[in-house]
This record gives C-alpha cells, sequence and structure tokens, in this order.
C-alpha cells in the first residue's frame, strides 16, 4: 500500500509544466503509482512524475525544487533492489527514460558518451558492432539503465575479470541541487586534475545531483568464451578452489552455488551430470562452481590447459566443460533458475547483497547453515564467488509471525558475521532505504559524519532524494 | 633558492617532540634543506621535519598544527614533478619514511595491506614471491612510495591494459585534519556502502587528509612477455596502428616515441635496425612504437598472432620482435635513455605530462612541430601511446631570456591546444604547484567552485599541504 503524499503545490507544478511541457508532467493517480516502487517492492507515490529530456531542463526542476523545498527522486527504469527509486516523501519524480540517446561511440578511443536513460543491453550490443565490448553485467541488465547503474555502483557476474560500473565512467556531466551544471573527469584514461568528483557521484544513488551524461571506457570484444562447471564436495573445497584458480588465472565470471542452491536447480543440469559426480566423488555433490573463459581462442585455449592441469590433481571434483554456446547458455540457466526455483521453499524470500573476502565464504556460508537449522528456514546463498559477494536468500512465510520474526534475526546476524569477517553489506545494490539502518554499523563514526557533510554541502536544502543512504530522518 | 621560512614556534615544537620523540623531530638548517624540494627542482625549507611511525601520531600532530595554525605538507619520497610536496609556506613537514612496513599480504585475497612509506619496487618484489603482481609502475618505482603514488594518483606505462594506482586502491585509513581517523572503503573487490571518500582522497595530494594506510588489490602475475618495436614512416601512421592494435588487442604497455625523440636514441636500437627500416620503408622511419605483450603463453602467443595478421597487411612498417628478455631491456633502456639524451640538444628542459585521446596524438605533435618551428626550440613528445598520456618536453637555455620566454609561450600553446583536443593537463604527475594556475582553464567554474568547497569541509584550517592544486593564495 502507498502511503499519504501531500499533492503539488499548482503554482509550482505550473513552472514545472512550463519547464518540460504540459504533457511531460504527470499527475493522474495511476500515472504517479506507476513509478511508485522499484525492485525492492516498497512503494510510496511521488506528487508527480516529470519527464526531463536535457540537463537544462533537470536544472530549472532542481532550482524550482529548491524554491518549493520539495523532494526530487532521480529514476532510471526502478530496478533497483533498496528502495532508492522510491518517493517515500513524495515529491517530484525524475524519470530519465526519454533522455535514452547513445550519444557518441568512438570506436578510436574506446569511448562512450551516453545519456542516462540508455538501457544497459542496448548500449553492449551497440558497441558489439565496433568490436568493442561494455562488461559491466547486472542481472536486470535488460531493463535497467545506465545512469541508474552509475548513481547504485551497480556490479554484475563480470567483475572478477572486468570490475563494475565505477571502472568504466570516466566523467559525467551533473546537474547539483541549485542548478548548476559540472562536468567531472575526462575522456581520457588517465586524468589527475583535480579532486575525483566522478567518483564521489557513482554510487551516491541520488543524493548528491543528477547525472544527465555518462562518459564511458569500453574494451575490445572477446572473441572466444568457453563455460565450465565444477561440482565439489563441499562448499570449503569449492572455495578453497576459487582462491587456488584465481591465483594462476583470471576468469570471466566465476560463480558459485550452494547445496541448497544446487538442490534446487539440479534437475537442470545436463542429464546423468550429478550422478556421474556422485560416482566420482563418492558422495553427493554440496557446492557447485560456474566459470567463464573469454578472450582471444590462444588465450581461453590457455587458460584452460592451465585450469586443467590444476584441477587433475584435485580429488573429489567432477570438472565439466560446455561443448558449444549452447551448452553453455543450458548451464547458466541453470544459475539463473535459482532465484524463481526458491519459491518452491516458502513464499517469501529477504534476500541480502554481502560481500566477504572470498577465503572466508566457508564461515559466512557454515553461519548462514547454522540460522538455518536453529530457525528451521530454509537459507540458500549463492552468487559471484570470485569477489566475494553473496546473495543470501532467507526463504520465509511473511504470514507466519514467527517465521517473519526469526527471519528478521538472521537477517541481522548474517549481517553482523559479515563484518566481523571484514566485508561489506552491500556489493552491487546500494543502501537505499532497506540498509539505512545497517550503514551506521558498518561505517565507523567519524567517516559517516564525513558523508553526512558532503551531502549538506551538495544539498543545503536536502532536496536530492532525502531519506536515503543514511539512516536519520534527515541528514 | 630557499626562501624564508619562520622559524617554528618553541612550544609547537615542545610538543611536537612528545608526540614522537625528540630524535624524530629535525630543525636544523641542512635537515630541513634535505625536506625542501621534490622532483620539480622547486625549494622551500620547512620550518621543521617529523617523521610519525603511526596514525595516532599523525593525528596528534595535525590537531597542534591546528592550534598553532602551520602547514603541515606529507611528504612520501619527494619525486613528485609538480612541486606538491614542497613546504612553500613553511611549516612541519610530515615525513612519512619511517611508516614503511609491508603490513599484510592476502594471497587467497589477492589484497596487500601496506604504511604509505612502503617503497613501490618493494612492493612489487614483495607480492612476486606470491606469484601475484602489483601493476601500476611510476617511472620512478625503484624510489618512489606507495603513499605518494596514491596521493598524486601516479600512472606509468603500463595504464593501458591494468590502469593507475587509483584502480588498484581498495580503501584507505587516512587522517583528517582534526585528527579524526577515518577508515574508507574495503578489501574486497565490491563494495558501495556510502560514498567513495577512498576516491576522494586518492590524488588529492595532501590537501584533504594524510593517508596512513592503504589496502591495495593485487592481480594474478603473467609468467609470459614478449617485447616488440614497430618503426613507422610518420607518426600519423603509428597513432592510426595504436587505435587498430587496440581494437584488436590489450598490451600491456604501449609507447611511442616521436621523430625527434626516435633521433636521440637511435644510436641504442639494436645495430642496423634503422637502415634496414630504411630499405623496408622507403624512407628514414620518423616514430617508433615499442610495445609489450604479457599474459600466459598461450595468450601471449595468440596476442602475438593477432598484431602480426594485422600488421602483415600494413606498408611502410618494420616489425622488430625481442627474441629474448635481454634484448627486450635493450630496446626498453633505448626508451628510457630519451629523457637524459635531451640534454645533448639544450642544457634544460620544460616538461608537461598532458593527455589528449588517443586518436587526437597526431594533432597535438603537430601543433608541437609547429611551435619549434616558429620559435626554434627543440620540442620533442614520447609517453604512453595507449592512453593519450604524452610527455611534451620543451628544452631551452634559460640563461637566454628570449629561448625562456619563447618556452612559456609555447607551454602555454600546447596547454591550451591539449584542451581544445578533449585532453587533460595531467594524467599522472598531478597539479602540485606547478599547473595549479592552469586548473582554472580545464575545470569548469561550478566544479572547481565545489572543489574548493570540499577542501574547506575537509580542512577548514587549511593546514593540510596549503597552497596546492588551487591557484588562490586561500582557498
Amino acid at each position: 500500500m502507498t502511503g499519504h503524499t501531500p499533492a503539488i503545490d499548482s503554482r509550482l507544478l505550473a513552472a514545472l509544466q512550463r519547464v518540460v511541457g504540459k504533457e511531460q508532467v504527470a499527475t493522474a493517480a495511476e500515472e504517479r503509482l506507476s513509478y511508485a516502487y522499484d525492485g525492492s517492492g516498497r512503494e510510496h507515490s511521488p506528487a508527480a512524475v516529470v519527464f526531463p529530456e536535457n540537463c537544462a531542463q533537470i536544472a530549472a526542476i532542481l532550482r524550482l525544487a529548491g524554491e518549493y523545498q520539495v523532494p526530487v527522486i532521480p529514476r532510471g527504469a526502478g530496478t533497483g533492489m533498496c528502495g532508492g527509486a522510491v518517493a517515500t516523501r513524495g515529491g517530484i519524480m525524475l524519470a530519465l527514460s526519454r533522455m535514452d540517446q547513445i550519444l557518441e561511440i568512438d570506436a578510436d578511443n574506446q569511448v562512450a558518451v551516453v545519456q542516462p536513460g540508455v538501457i544497459t543491453a542496448d548500449l553492449q550490443r551497440a558497441v558489439q558492432h565496433h568490436g568493442l565490448y561494455y562488461p559491466p553485467d547486472p542481472a536486470s541488465r535488460a531493463f535497467c539503465t545506465i545512469g541508474g547503474n552509475v548513481a547504485c555502483g551497480a556490479g554484475g557476474p563480470a567483475a572478477v575479470k572486468y570490475g563494475v560500473t565505477r571502472d568504466y565512467v570516466l566523467g559525467l556531466k551533473a546537474v547539483l541541487a541549485n542548478g548548476d551544471i559540472i562536468h567531472t573527469g575526462v575522456r581520457t584514461a588517465k586524468g589527475v586534475v583535480g579532486y575525483d568528483l566522478t567518483r564521489l557521484l557513482v554510487g551516491s544513488e541520488g543524493t548528491l545531483a543528477v547525472i544527465g551524461e555518462i562518459t564511458l571506457r569500453l574494451v575490445p570484444a572477446p572473441t572466444t568464451r568457453q563455460t565450465m562447471l565444477l561440482l565439489c564436495r563441499d562448499l570449503q573445497q569449492a572455495t578453497g578452489l576459487v582462491s587456488a584458480i584465481l591465483r594462476r588465472l583470471t576468469p570471466a565470471t566465476l560463480e558459485y552455488l550452494d547445496r541448497t542452491a544446487l538442490n534446487l536447480v539440479a534437475d537442470r543440469l545436463p542429464a546423468g551430470l550429478m550422478e556421474h559426480a556422485l560416482s566420482q566423488i563418492g558422495q553427493s555433490p554440496a557446492a557447485m562452481l560456474l566459470l567463464e573463459l573469454d578472450g582471444n581462442p590462444e588465450e581461453v585455449a590457455g587458460q584452460t590447459r592451465q585450469l586443467n592441469e590444476f584441477l587433475q590433481d584435485q580429488p573429489g571434483v567432477l570438472v565439466y566443460a560446455a561443448a558449444d554456446r549452447e551448452e553453455a547458455e543450458q548451464l547458466w540457466a541453470a544459475r539463473r533458475a535459482v532465484s524463481p526455483a526458491a519459491f518452491k521453499l516458502r513464499p517469501h524470500k529477504i534476500s541480502d547483497d554481502i560481500v566477504v573476502p572470498r577465503s572466508r565464504i566457508p564461515e559466512l556460508v557454515a553461519a548462514a547453515e547454522q540460522l538455518a537449522a536453529d530457525t528451521g528456514l530454509p537459507i540458500f546463498t549463492f552468487g559471484h564467488a570470485g569477489d566475494g559477494n553473496i546473495h543470501v536468500n532467507i526463504m520465509l512465510d511473511r504470514d507466519d509471525p514467527r517465521e517473519a520474526g526469526a527471519a528478521e534475526g538472521v537477517r541481522a546476524a548474517i549481517q553482523q558475521r559479515t563484518l566481523a569477517l571484514g566485508g561489506t553489506l552491500s556489493g552491487e545494490h546500494g543502501v537505499g532505504i532497506s540498509k539505512a539502518a545497517a550503514i551506521t554499523a558498518e561505517l565507523d563514526q567519524a567517516g559517516l559524519e564525513l558523508m553526512k557533510k558532503l551531502k549538506r554541502l551538495f544539498d543545503p536544502g536536502n532536496i536530492l532524494n532525502p531519506g536515503k543512504i543514511f539512516p536519520d530522518q534527515d541528514v
């Protein structure tokens, strides 16, 4: 249910209509409701949805919002997982969907300049025509926008080799709360003039400025891929293999499933594979690694050789190499089926996106298994073993008060354990609303105070996505 | 000559001695003079040199400096090129040479934790024992410190494949101007909780905080290297090749020398190579590319194949592959000989470290050649063709007033041209004092004002390396 939203001031409404045109301001309840939620499932209607088409319009909107002291919530595609794009205090939903142009692909310098509303997968396809590759690959890349990726610091499986969104942002055109337009960074790989405002804005979740244009670094497209699956005796063995593999080579992706996750999708693996693993390992496999090698043909051949040389000395592992892209796709489909299959266990899910140093994954998962045993709730983990980014899934029936309470306790215990292991509470989803309470546990007091001061410096009127990231009502 | 430095207040001196011990505070004129300069050749004595051994001592020193309103200049090895570590206003030189411990090498997670005074090459050697590699390679890496590299955002030739220092900094322990100690970032590859204070401090040249501990990302060490040299008809052809090569493969380094630079070191190339190039190209080569491929053996073989397949269709290029590491070293020695050999042309040099999109290198170099013809000053350029980072060298006799004046005019014209080509005035050296005047030309007014506000937020008393980065007397 959406909370109460005060109606927009009629003078502000008229002024907004003058800026973007009457048809680009939506105030009907059903239109506002369409922009009330994001991937977190939380929901609160804005007072109006405004669709700017350039930075000058964004600047004018922010100046008006400052004048009328109304919140502005920038929004890409609303695929964020933490409520960062929910209008918790009403105000103006700044929908950037009309700013969806790829302004330039400079193949010689391997740079793209895009507007924030470009769909991530569309950019990936467009640069591929130039033999280039934009590696960041959030799971929602078919729908999510580059602007949202930049605002949240989105990641994805390719991070282990290629890094995350922030590693590809060379420069930004951004609109400050007072309507000033700044250009940060450069369009070259190097550049050290002044402070790194680019990276300060990346991951700031719309709380410091509105991102209006993005200059991205591209890389040459790999020509060859090889997917391999490893079934392991247990997770301890699997994560040991991860560290050992990464000392020898750098796969493009290196994912794992724990015992529960593997069992959820075992029937989607190639026929007979689990049985073959049982006979070879001497027990039913309790963890799976899925990795993809990429590069030129010789490079992939070399990585495959290194991997096989190493694995042949490892007892209790079944190695399965996809014969072709079709088989590779089947393996990846099994990996993607984990999340939907989880609802076989319980009707609801609480999901967290923590990171621990990858050698500590077994400790974290052991803690999760213990919590599952203690509470009776099914808990499974899977994710990016190569970079320690784990998706912890607590399955529950929200209508059962005992389960609902226990699940929150499990979540808190997992977060605490994550920090004790030297980890962080969000690897790629961001803070938004749903992790705002946790931020104080992770950051030291002086650092948190400094961040709040930065927020006040950039946005003294607290109009830019207020109530996000920081736990307090007002920064 | 060093300017006037007011003596240190005796009560402050006594307080500093209580913090670090009497023998760790130097005030004798000759000791202060040893810490008066950096690689820029500029010089100004501090009032005292203080050698802390931990962050708590740094914090106490900063609190005292705030109380007595005395500047504090953090200093690594003093190899910076822009005067960033020169005590232009006297004050306390904070020499971090005693904080030189590698605190941890975590091979499983490919992370190192170091104090700021660790010599870059020492870290590289230490991690190599674990089969790991710390790629950033500033030319001074045998002497410079990681802390200085982080403070200046140092680069190096390996940037084209591996990125620069900032791409390896996962987290920091830093001391704020008020003595608060903050921990930024994480020790994992991913992490998006709160604003990116890590990257805000990287490259801030000691003006926002003192960096007391650094968590660095490492990568697996490549096992194979292949060095190749290309002699080209002209620079236009050479930079065209650079863009084409980088669409096919990513060498670890991709350096170029222009005509003048090539002629300076032609006699150091393998015997007969220039003559062979003359007969094959049909003219004396006027540009050189030097590139190194690295990876596992198959990867390097694959890259070599891709490169040769491409180059065999390119007329007018002589390709020379180093037969072994010894020959490769000879080629790199020729490249390194450019800077010292330049003094054959004139006794003095003005050097700038600009970046342009790499496809624009010929335009920049054509402008430099025209300026050389107009002024009669020898000008040559060389540098990192792969990332467009060019070292422009204007040779002159400073004792000749006409040459001294002309050289400053050339420098200004090159900077102007760099910005017109979409470039930046510093790729890896930083701003310091010597580029502070230029920063206003590169940054827009709103961005520059924001940076100054950040400086005031972090350091309201303006004690941290005052007078650096920003052109005004006082921020």
